[in-house]
């Protein structure tokens, strides 16, 4: 039996408990801060000979120089061409439409010149060189190698730099695979927080990159956010989360088996149904009791939907979407007839998955869309991992005579009402002259 | 004299030179740091109460509600209403410029179907709420109140909560009035670590935010790293820089005073001109000695060009072009002849000012770009602040019987390949099924 919390919006004291579930502190571990510092600033400072010493230490590699650290391409080709063809078909067709949807992310350069002749814009830019971060072990996900790289393949980044652990030399032939299929340059076998920093401040054979993405243990996370400000980082994950918005008309075993395959990320992650219908929560809840015993992860699933999971009875699906504006989940599913109906109420999630049809797996692999979304509520104010996080923009300002004499005068007068007053006389040294 | 250093990259050792004055390490302070997570907690912990006496005891206000800390907009309105005419106009003009140029930035929702029927997209939303921080004291500057409200204003965030602390009581008209411009939602008086903590947690009378921007001096700037995650934050910035690359064609006190212009704003300000003219670097050496007696802020201003001040001779402007690469400035002129033909050439800026007439101060104040942009070299991976901050997007998809089962499929295949059975079966329920 999964003790799965059940919960009602007609329970007084309902904001409270829906606090207390969705309460996650990603608590910052000060042993291994203090750990990841110490491997940061050595890297910084001894640089390859570092990441030789933290790469024998903690993956059991004996590598006396980078070079042996280093895959070269086309062993990354060879990992291609020998997977089984459905493998490689899959892969292939995934790869394909991830960089379709991404395209139409591309932000191109904009400008336009006002009455005086002022000229006005951005130019829009890729990243000239990103890494890429890859788990080793179990958790190495071929699916994260492509939606990590090809937003940044898109956006025309020229370099993409894996790194990708290989402890006691264990490869990943999928993860290679990706790697040919998503395009990157260049692949280390190195991982940890000496793999992020060797990327943010470069070594003697590792380029200093522009930005860092991908998922990583805890150490890995750490390392992230202390060299944010000298890269670039994408989000740190928190546990991955599905909300689901069922009226009753999806098969009570589809909405289950949607809930676990959240479930089966990790212990922490978190699967809500919420549904309008009592005896349909009833009819889920049997669905998983039957189903559970038949999944290979079992465990991790029962733990999970026990310690983060909820079944929620609400009045009506206005009040549905409120809750999924409240959590601000990761992956919604708005399992219901007429979706499309219902998706303007919807300010914060994620991603959304529109009508029975549309499983959160659908997304996570294949359909388009990247699977790196905002968790633990930063969908608030945070998107998808897209292109755009591999564009930047340049301001573009061009002042004609004319513009510098009209616009020289406001900005004197608020340059003088702040006190500067070189900015003042800059703008004044240019007003009244003539000129093109 | 101010003694100004100067550059050849025809020096063997100029690149280790370039290193050397583009070195800047934001220290973080560990004092700073255990103060920051102090006040933090407490104000997590004790709302308004510790708010207030925060206040009292930084600030030396003795309220006792935070409704005494609360500005009504009759204030701000007010404030605007009193100021002399030029000032008011200067500022309004300002507001009107920033907010066309800012209307462009905005981004809309969009979506596609492909040939079996699916549909893909992004819907594009504003966030709810945000918490805009204006330092106190004499670094109050109301063109940063425009530039940090205004593109959330335009994205359609309906709550904009502005934290201004006034010490001893003092209030800034010209803030207030521009408050009132932007249209600023509600006003606290209060800042430093406790105001971050408010806007991100929210007290009793405070409401949390979703994403806190604006400037503010280290206790601020550290709790905003602490808090980024439970909201969204601007980036944390570094002293300000300008460089200036000029063919010698533009008038030597012009650059001068634009090289003063960014130098005034504190001792830590970079201000680098670079050009292939050694005459011309010459000339601008003399102007600066001339002007800088001159200049109201003129101990500030030696200060920083002494500490991180440099004058650079270069071979050609393609050479120049590519050390504005390297340095990725914060803010770049192009002060030379047909800049256009030398903007595709800039890959890493916050901010291009192009042609003589273009000074920077222009820019920070009424051209219409933002002001605050990248320093430290992430223009390398950031953007200026734009509406694009105030928006975020959530994918969607919505995938028919048809989709279904061509997807399921290719889904199935990659999550047996990663180990994850329930992402594989909630994929494949939906496989041969007929509907809509």
């Amino acid at each position: 039996m999964a003790r799965l919390r059940r919960l009602s919006t007609a329970q007084a004291d309902f904001d409270a408990r829906l606090a207390e579930l969705l309460a996650f502190e990603s608590a910052q571990d000060s042993q291994v801060e203090a750990t990841v510092a110490a491997i940061l600033a050595d890297v910084k400072r001894r640089g390859d000979a570092a990441v030789l010493e933290y790469t024998r230490r903690f993956d059991g590699i004996d590598a006396r120089t980078m070079s042996e650290l280093e895959l070269p391409t086309k062993r990354l080709e060879e990992a291609l061409t020998r997977l089984p063809a459905e493998q490689r078909d899959a892969l292939t067709q995934a790869a394909a439409r991830i960089r379709a949807y991404h395209e139409r992310q591309v932000q191109s350069s904009w400008s336009y010149t006002d009455g005086e002749g002022t000229l006005l814009g951005q130019q829009v830019t890729p990243l000239d060189r990103v890494g890429l971060y890859v788990p080793g072990g179990k958790a190495a996900y071929p699916s994260s190698v492509l939606m990590n790289a090809l937003p940044a393949k898109v956006a025309g980044v020229p370099e993409l730099v894996m790194v990708v652990p290989m402890p006691r030399g264990e490869q990943n032939e999928l993860v290679l695979a990706a790697a040919a299929i998503a395009g990157v340059s260049r692949v280390f076998t190195i991982g940890g927080a000496q793999a992020v920093a060797a990327l943010a401040y470069g070594t003697e054979t590792i380029p200093q990159v522009d930005k860092i993405v991908g998922p990583g243990n805890a150490y890995v996370a750490a390392a992230k956010r202390r060299v944010f400000g000298v890269v670039g980082i994408d989000m740190v994950a928190g546990p991955s989360e599905i909300l689901v918005v069922c009226d009753g008309s999806t098969a009570p075993d589809w909405i289950a088996m949607d809930l676990f395959s959240q479930a089966e990320h990790d212990e922490l992650a978190q699967a809500i149904l919420v549904s309008p219908d009592a005896a349909y929560i009833e009819a889920v809840a049997a669905s998983i009791e039957r189903l559970l015993p038949q999944m290979e992860r079992q465990a991790v699933i029962r733990a999970a939907l026990e310690r983060r999971g909820a079944l929620i009875t609400v009045r009506d699906l206005d009040e549905a979407c409120a809750i999924a504006n409240r959590i601000a989940p990761e992956h919604l599913e708005l399992s219901v007839e007429d979706p499309e109906r219902w998706l303007p109420k919807i300010r914060h999630a994620g991603a959304i998955f529109l009508g029975k049809y549309t499983s959160e797996a659908l997304g996570d692999y294949c359909a388009g869309p990247n699977h790196v979304l905002p968790t633990s509520r930063t969908a608030r104010f945070s998107s998808p991992l897209g292109v755009y996080d591999f564009q930047k923009r340049s301001s573009v300002i061009r002042v004609r005579a004319a513009g510098a004499s009209r616009l020289g005068r406001i900005a004197a007068t608020l340059a003088r009402g702040e006190g500067l007053q070189a900015h003042a006389r800059s703008a004044e040294l240019r007003v009244g002259e003539e000129g093109d």
